[in-house]
């Protein structure tokens, strides 16, 4: 048996998210069954996390283990080729036996993406949440830049959510401007249900000028979802890099 | 009464094609849907032409009459607001009540998009066809430039069409490469059915190696569809400019 990880990009607009699930059709369960027509093994393949209905990815990491002989420079078109072009194996090299896509992972990058023109780009409507009120990412940055560091994220987290710890780690949030749109690019230790869209939400807020830049700390402290902002469309936010040693 | 002429984008992916059909969703019908929502008439809008199921737009125009009083300038985030991020109205403007969207047109320009790369582009895999085999662009353009004048297009039109009379006049045909992408930019006064497909999908085997640039003097010659390359998919074409006086 051999581990293997890969490098995979996918469009989520039409999958009910990453993780497999009885009766819908997902990212995970389109890779299993494309492992399984090329080696005939059923393998269950581990994501770096999850992402859910509509969210997109650009670099997510996969591992599996497989007995299959087939020479780990071919297994990137192989694999590609069994799957729609909705999903995209970018890369697939050796792992060593340990490698873990979940358990290893040092820091995640997330991007959202915010279509701010007065009349959208068609070309992005699918990966860009349309916005045509004027941002003003100077704002958004100065209220992104309150965010950074260890904090308990519950303000900015799903109320639906199971998880008890609610401590993370954002080393890092830039909001830049390109044309007409506006990214916004976080990175941390790991993110809780919604986070990213809770704080994209939030922040176009800021950049509309509804909320101030000042009011993330208190939003922070009061660690009750109402007090932050609305959560954003799925459709403007990509997993974009996982990062480990 | 009053003439609207409007600029309108659109993502064919999910459309039955632009021209109303029973029981099909198609962008016609979403454009007439929405207008009815709005002035409550029921209005029969013209487009410069039709497209296929799956082709895209972004530069189609059409036109339709109202007798509402919606002042023009309002018109534009009107109607885009009643329809579908996949349907996107660039703008409206007021047209003399003898502008026709389809019989004023002069020239109208196609654009084929191919995604080169070893690794597609995620992002375009709704708007490009991919071709992972290296396309050789200089040869590409020697066979196009070959396209262009008069001719009959017997050899370059499907074969289920109905139109009579296949001739029709190529201005331009560029062949130009950017990074990973190969785009075939292609102007005419008219165009049949499949025409670009079947020209885009004709340069492809060009491109490759496997015909050569003087072939097609001969397809043309032969008004034989059999003479030609394949029809390429739809998902890789944009109608993406109509010119008028």
């Amino acid at each position: 048996m051999r581990r293997l990880k890969c490098l995979v990009a996918y469009d989520g607009t039409d999958y009910s998210g990453f993780q497999v699930q009885p009766e819908q059709t997902t990212i995970q369960g389109e890779i299993e069954a494309a492992i399984r027509r090329i080696t005939g093994e059923t393998v269950q393949i581990v994501g770096s996390g999850r992402t859910d209905a509509g969210v997109h990815a650009y670099g997510q990491v996969i591992h599996f283990d497989t007995a299959s002989t087939i020479p780990v420079e071919k297994w990137r078109f192989v694999l590609d080729n069994q799957l729609p072009p909705a999903i995209v194996i970018r890369s697939v090299e050796a792992a060593s036996s340990d490698f873990h896509a979940r358990f290893d992972v040092k820091m995640k990058e997330y991007r959202y993406c915010i279509d701010n023109g007065l009349v959208p780009d068609l070309f992005r409507h699918r990966y860009a949440d349309h916005h045509r009120h004027p941002l003003d990412e100077a704002r958004m940055q100065d209220a992104a830049s309150r965010l950074i560091g260890e904090h308990d994220f519950t303000s900015f987290c799903s109320a639906k959510t199971f998880v008890e710890n609610k401590v993370r780690t954002i080393f890092d949030v830039q909001v830049k401007r390109d044309g007409q749109f506006v990214w916004i690019m976080c990175r941390g230790n790991g993110f809780l249900y919604n986070m990213v869209r809770i704080i994209a939400g939030t922040l176009c807020e800021v950049g509309e000028g509804k909320r101030q830049p000042e009011e993330i700390t208190a939003m922070l402290a009061a660690r009750d979802r109402e007090q932050a902002g609305k959560t954003a469309p799925a459709k403007g936010l990509t997993m974009w890099e996982v990062f480990y040693e």
